[in-house]
């Protein structure tokens, strides 16, 4: 691969991807434990039929249709008022970070996010020459107007502020976004990957599309819709973004069958909401558990915990997959992160968690 | 969207993409006629059935067993030894064809086209801030030795020969690929998205893999596979390129549906291909047709044909359309192209195509 005339700053980089180990305890990449129910699944196989006959036809490039079932989802799921044109998906939200940076970034142009979080940003600048810049958060993985001053003394092109934060949970307030829309002249983007599973009541950035043309809040069906292997991922914006999107866009970047499948779990999206109550509930219990054992966790607004701290995380990391289960050293030195899982599978965390710090149950 | 912080260069530009329009015979996207067969949506709508319940789960990021059918498909198809390790599949061969770009140009790179040729070319190039430059063939839309010299001339860090030409339909002769392959140091890309139209006999740029490490064939399904709607393109290059994209592709970015969706009609392989050799003399006799009533045609081994020339071909469009026949408006000036349609489409065209141009069947 070294003799490949690849762009410089290539050389010698890893793919990334969380190693994938078969074991019975997957709680690494934050997918939802639960998978699409029997009656999700036959109303696939019933679109699928229906669709099949003419994939020969190029998609609508515009997927006007899921475009305004997802408006539809947003306005219930955080009392807003969009409509398809504030609206773009993807292939998974990956996709529509590479798409806003091919738009708003470039050689010339920059991106500030907030460290630790998650590393994709990285990639993504890299992808498409945009300079990358970060501001450390607080020690307990907070933003504050001080945090918020020194990324904005950095003049960048965008700020990308995520929320609940990967991998610490972190939620941001909502007025820090405020303070960013009112003093910052650029592209603000809002990953809410993990926004189901902040506290009820909690505001969306959403909330503050319709009075500010320059935000974008990036959502994913991978999370709350259970649905991490049928890649969705959306932007939500002014109409103007959305239609500037299109310049960068692939044509016919979503396929049929895409649009189709997502458009059937937005169908379920009241059903999905309650394994979502079960997971921010299962999420809570085990942060009581893991402090009263003894551990810091980081306060999380998803589907994830960050715990620690560790002399050797990787030993404590190895010693899990030894006993089935595999998590995730991500984030600060010493830290861990292990994602929610069925109830089942975080009692079997919690046991070989023990076993392996040897800690005993309630001491 | 002029208010929009957005790269200078994207300013004042559209986005990619034939008009559409809904008329009764649609020849404009060079899509297959033909749809997938009821037993290929039965095997979809199964397919579905089985990878539903598990849809929470991520994709197999390497896509291996999509990446093993598709070497054995070009195994049979070219008569080559391909193995997965040689196969890197995408959404759509456009993605593949900016994963490329992102992976080999960059801002301090350039790529040579040779135009006539398809348009997004181009787009990839600014997508990924890589200089386009382009070269023309000859007067009859062919390549020769010494338009291969102009090209080298302007040292390209990229070539991309799509064989058959879009919109031309003009295949590359393998002795000038040969040319190319033993002067050229850098990454030969021959996009051979229409390769299963080709002639009987003409070889595929994929039987030159074996001892070219800096070469990458592109296909797709959404032609000859009648898949346009299931967004799946593919390279087939050295171990070494596939290993490289894998920096630059995004994590999951191909659905577990897509895979999926992929490998059951690949399964179908035998039964498309009969639909290919249908298409193959529709064209061929279109041709004819077409010479006859006094048309130039450029010699297509594509699923369409470029023709004309007309002083206004804006207006024959418009008048076919108002026929209910939708082709496009594309390539050189005063040609127009149109995709091989069904029997019964293309009969339809023939008939509107007179009644546009005043010319009588025979005369």
């Amino acid at each position: 691969m070294t003799q490949l005339p690849i762009r410089k700053d290539l050389v010698g980089k890893s793919p990334y991807g969380a190693p994938q180990i078969a074991v019975p305890v997957r709680l690494n990449t934050n997918e939802n434990p639960f998978g699409p129910s029997p009656e999700l699944v036959a109303e696939l196989a019933k679109a699928i039929s229906e669709i099949g006959p003419k994939l020969n036809r190029y998609p609508d490039r515009d997927a006007n249709a899921l475009r305004a079932d997802l408006a539809k989802y947003l306005n219930a799921e955080s009392q807003v008022s969009l409509a398809a044109e504030n609206i773009w998906p993807a292939n998974g939200s990956n996709e529509v970070m590479q798409q806003l940076l091919q738009l708003f970034g470039g050689p010339d142009k920059s991106l500030v996010a907030f460290d630790p979080t998650y590393s994709m940003y990285e990639d993504y600048c890299r992808n498409t020459f945009t300079k990358y810049l970060s501001v450390a958060r607080n020690e307990d993985f907070t933003i504050d107007k001080s945090v918020l001053d020194s990324a904005l003394a950095l003049q960048p092109d965008i700020i990308v502020l995520t929320s609940p934060n990967n991998p610490t949970g972190t939620i941001i307030d909502m007025s820090d976004i405020d303070y960013l829309l009112a003093n910052f002249a650029g592209v603000l983007v809002i990953d809410e990957a993990y926004a189901e599973f902040r506290p009820a009541g909690t505001p969306s950035a959403v909330s503050r599309l319709a009075k500010n043309p320059r935000l974008v809040v990036v959502r994913t069906m991978s999370k709350a819709f259970s649905y991490a292997g049928a890649r969705v991922g959306y932007a939500a914006a002014s109409p103007e973004i959305v239609q500037a999107i299109q310049l960068v866009r692939l044509p016919y970047h979503l396929s049929t069958v895409t649009q189709a499948v997502a458009r059937v779990a937005l169908q379920f999206s009241d059903e999905l909401q309650g394994q979502v109550t079960l997971l921010r509930r299962e999420r809570d219990d085990l942060e009581s558990w893991l402090k009263d054992q003894g551990f810091e966790v980081a306060p999380s607004g998803a589907n994830f915990l960050l715990f620690g701290a560790f002399g050797d995380r990787n030993e404590v990391w190895e010693q899990l997959v030894e006993h089935g289960v595999l998590i995730r050293q991500t984030g600060p030195s010493g830290w861990l992160r292990v994602s929610i899982g069925t109830p089942e599978e975080n009692q079997a965390f919690k046991t070989a968690l023990l076993q392996v710090t040897n800690r005993t149950n309630g001491k």
